[in-house]
């Protein structure tokens, strides 16, 4: 079982995913928001790689059991009904719905996973149930972090290590690359305080200054859920 | 001052780089190498980002003072009178030469970064110049690492972070991204034994399994040299 971890979706084109088990990390916020949103009822959520697709789809097939759902640089996106706070998206709202999600880093990087065989969304809400679940698999396994406009952040990468570390954990045959090695090591420098970690990094920083600072709580709430979002037939459902 | 690194060139195009300062490592072995020959006595080293350009270039207005030099995926290339061994670039062999040269990370990396207004080449054995001459200039610095195909490599980022370390080094005013703060804490996790981190990496196995064991003492050779690789007009000379 081998582990290597992308920094950037920008690093493999969408062949490369390609019957592969990928994981999808975007602490800030989108993989935390999803899977909240999962959580607490909602049907499903379509991840979707522009705007104007979400707009169409939302529209058309989906009817009026649609909520659009997203952010554009940290901002809530016009004629949208939600943004991207894992606070908005509570039972009362999401319950039964199918969520129409465009977020500048987290959508794109699960629709351009979407040739995985496997494709689960990661954060640290679900991160224990995320790695028992890839240990029952026994495969190979990419962590693709989400970043931030195709560069690096800090706190995907970090709940990168600590998935690697929890797959490592009393299995002698995982096998590390560069980058999970890597990734490892930096949940062992930055990972003893979550939360600090999330508030010192650049898009916490973004998140603080435009008034979403408790969306760094609830983003660092350890394993406060076994939802794992599973890619099939163009949603993310929670996996049975 | 601010600091960023990028773990792959792919995370960035070429005018990203116009204007900026920027260093670019590839520590296994393109930079180590370039330095190498610059040290001994090569007149220039000119970076192209083909191996069809190479052909090309040397062939044409260098004239009978050029060699070739580089390789495709650590094996010399057909045709070229060097690989990418630093041992090859010898004072009798490369001085007063001018050598072109193509390498599959390294070379393409450096060519990516052509607008930069400050080019300059870094590997472990000329890291404390680099940094002298950085803090020298007082502007952001932009650390490309080479990285591999596209992926991350751990010996670019910990050299990156151990520049880093280096910079900060009694310098406050230093600002630090998530990229350059996660490299620091790789040097601080895997730069105790620069040899060992290479022998471990991925590229150092690939490099013992080739048969090149002994460039990873001299890859690891920390500050053996003052001399910088500058880019300047189309070829990197030494920084005067």
């Amino acid at each position: 079982m081998k582990l290597d971890v992308l920094f950037s979706p920008v690093q493999a084109d969408e062949l490369f995913f390609t019957g592969k088990t990928t994981v999808v990390i975007d602490v800030l916020r989108a993989s935390s928001t999803i899977i909240t949103a999962l959580a607490n009822g909602a049907k499903e959520v379509v991840p979707v790689g522009t705007i104007e697709f979400a707009v169409k789809v939302s529209g058309g097939i989906f009817g009026g059991q649609t909520l659009l759902g997203g952010e554009r640089n940290a901002k809530k996106i016009e004629g949208f009904a939600l943004g991207n706070s894992p606070f908005e998206y509570t039972k009362e709202i999401v319950n039964g719905k199918s969520i129409v999600f465009y977020s500048t880093n987290g959508s794109r990087a699960i629709v351009k996973a979407k040739y995985s065989a496997n494709l689960y969304i990661c954060s640290f809400n679900n991160l224990k149930a995320v790695a028992k679940q890839l240990k029952k698999l026994g495969e190979d396994v990419i962590i693709l972090c989400s970043g931030s406009n195709n560069f690096f952040s800090l706190e995907d990468s970090v709940c990168a290590g600590m998935l690697v570390t929890e797959l490592l954990n009393g299995n002698k045959k995982m096998e590390l690359a560069d980058s999970s090695n890597a990734a490892s090591a930096l949940f062992k420098s930055f990972g003893k305080n979550i939360l600090k970690m999330l508030t010192e990094s650049d898009h916490g920083q973004l998140l603080i200054n435009n008034g979403f600072r408790d969306d760094l709580k609830a983003c660092a709430d350890l394993n406060s859920t076994e939802v794992i979002p599973v890619y099939s037939g163009n949603a993310l459902k929670v996996l049975k």
